[in-house]
């Protein structure tokens, strides 16, 4: 080994490496899980070996899905076929896994966020960082908050967001992709040997061969991307399923992407323009997103059959839900509180068109009023 | 007719109405002329109901193209299966077409604009304002100029730009699309009710329900994108050829967008990013001709099968060329003059990847050297 790697190497090391905790083993989780886990395993100066997963316990064919994955190191039920690293290990019990680390990985759905804070309230290190992985907001009639800010006042702990063009079972398979990392320096801050830091995120993520990390400053920026997403995704579905081709498709991407950093500047004016443009958490993710995700497939459904989206929803997601419906509710009734509908065009219609109040055929009625011509002077 | 009509329409008439004219015939010439004569019709106090549009002849069957034109009102060799408006005219007379009108609209490929450009030089109204739809640029060793700027420095006459998700055979159908046109004021204008403005522009090609125009003034972003967008599209043919997925797709075109951001900036100091990122001549016209275009064609079959670009492009397209390889040995040529190729990691790769001295494989290493991770002071 040369001088140069070890002195690299060194510059990391400290006397307690972090020990990492996973919460949350579905598709994604167990996929972030598998990254952590090998970047653990390649640097014990850092981080300490052993990665604990929290899994919500299940019976597989009478075999408790912890015990499959200890010992066979597979998720049979959310990441078939993917091995994952033997220093990966899974328990049901959050606070065994939650309470002695120093990095919490969030990564469950949104909808059992809550419910897990407040289990862990008073129960984990107070030192303790942590990293979201959900997407979504969390919106209440006359507010809009980052799931990441619900983490960091629910627990008192500093967090930062993981967002980005990341399709779990690509990245499961090692195909390469990025993905966007905000992480702002905590007001506490304990200096670079005692606490988290870009470099800690970046060894902790990063995988040189497929699963690139860029860390930037810019929560909310990275946070929006990857809820409003699903919104647009829809409408994206809308006019595949009306058959309008391709050019209609970049339209909507783009009228999304506008709306999205108009969202950004008017209710959180942090966020960056250049993060939901040129990041991977921003055009990138939506256009993955449009290219064929949960959310695509139903929007397609209503537009061809005109089924309700309820009833499309049951009959292709198998009882889950599609993530897009719920965010266009819940960004229409913040909005409708703010008085502020006229200025989102594409979000406001894909939810009247969720609610049967329009038809997916009139969506271009609602864009050339927003972008008319100006006058010259003589 | 309600009073309000008839004083719109008041406003935009004229003594003499404006005669258009369509410099070429191809699927897209053919799409933009069948626009114009649309709206030619509908507005005779603002343009000269007839519409001459110059076509290259051919023989077809023993018969001349245009003749079949103007009798059967189909471009049969070029864009078969479409009706098109009996008060559209084709002749082969490239004189006879352009010396009479008011407002030139180029449509030719690239490679025939110098020549075209050449037989009309003195032979045109002094008068006369233009608006090119060709994409490309004009790159010399140490110099980069835009179409646009070609047309009014030859011919001096004022040059619009006509750039966005326009796949020609889905406007042709009448399927909902977006376009960008890029119009300035000119230095000799000469007042609303006798030089062309805004609205003139959007009269002419803005449909209602299918092709909805929104008229900017930044010239050089939305050249940009058309031009640059095809050696991206190439890129994202690679990685589909290599069956890296949706997250990879997303991701080069993220890092294209960026770069093309970034020359903009560099070159043509008054292009806007959000041009490039929320007019659909940038975004999504980049979105649109990645997912599935020539350029990406050509890309996916030189990755999937290890043949050479000549051959590929031979075997796919007929005699055609994907001007993807054109521009991108172009922008490899006038970067390096500027000695400032590491600034384009994308741009560059594509290139060297096309004259075979790189595999597509190693797409990913040029990418995390620019984007590395910032210390923070203790």
């Amino acid at each position: 080994m040369s001088n140069i790697v070890e002195k690299k190497q060194s510059e990391f090391s400290r006397a307690e490496p972090f020990r990492v905790a996973v919460i949350g083993s579905g598709n994604w989780g167990t996929t972030v899980a598998k990254i952590i886990a090998e970047n653990t395993n390649e640097r014990p100066e850092e981080f300490v070996r052993d990665v604990n997963m929290w899994v919500y316990e299940e019976d597989i064919e009478g075999r408790k899905l912890t015990d499959i994955i200890n010992e066979e190191h597979e998720n049979v039920k959310y990441l078939p076929g993917v091995k994952l690293p033997k220093n990966l290990h899974a328990t049901p019990d959050l606070l065994a896994v939650a309470s002695p680390a120093d990095i919490l990985v969030f990564n469950v759905p949104h909808q059992f966020l809550s419910r897990i804070l407040q289990q862990l309230k008073g129960k984990i290190k107070p030192t303790a960082r942590a990293i979201s992985c959900l997407k979504g907001l969390n919106v209440e009639k006359n507010s809009c908050q980052l799931l990441s800010t619900q983490i960091e006042n629910e627990l008192n702990i500093h967090c930062g967001v993981l967002s980005g063009a990341n399709l779990a079972p690509e990245i499961a398979r090692e195909c390469w992709s990025e993905t966007t990392i905000a992480y702002v320096k905590p007001k506490d801050y304990r200096g670079k040997y005692d606490d988290v830091t870009p470099f800690t995120i970046k060894h902790l993520f990063h995988r040189p061969a497929y699963f690139h990390v860029q860390v930037i400053e810019d929560i909310a920026g990275a946070s929006l991307g990857g809820a409003l997403k699903n919104v647009i995704a829809l409408a994206v579905g809308f006019v595949d399923g009306l058959n309008w081709g391709d050019n209609a498709k970049g339209a909507i991407i783009r009228l999304g992407l506008r709306e999205m950093i108009h969202f950004g500047h008017t209710y959180f004016p942090g966020a960056k323009s250049y993060t939901l443009t040129c990041e991977s958490a921003g055009a990138a993710d939506l256009i993955t997103s449009c290219a064929g995700g949960r959310n695509f497939k139903v929007g397609r459904e209503i537009a061809a059959t005109g089924k309700p989206a309820e009833q499309v929803e049951a009959e292709l997601l198998n009882g889950q839900s599609a993530q897009g419906i719920i965010t266009a509710a819940e960004v229409y009734e913040f909005l409708s509180s703010k008085g502020d509908l006229n200025s989102y065009p594409l979000l406001i219609t894909v939810y009247l068109i969720l609610k049967g109040e329009r038809s997916a055929e009139c969506i271009p009625e609602y864009f050339n009023k927003t972008e008319d011509v100006k006058h010259w002077e003589d």
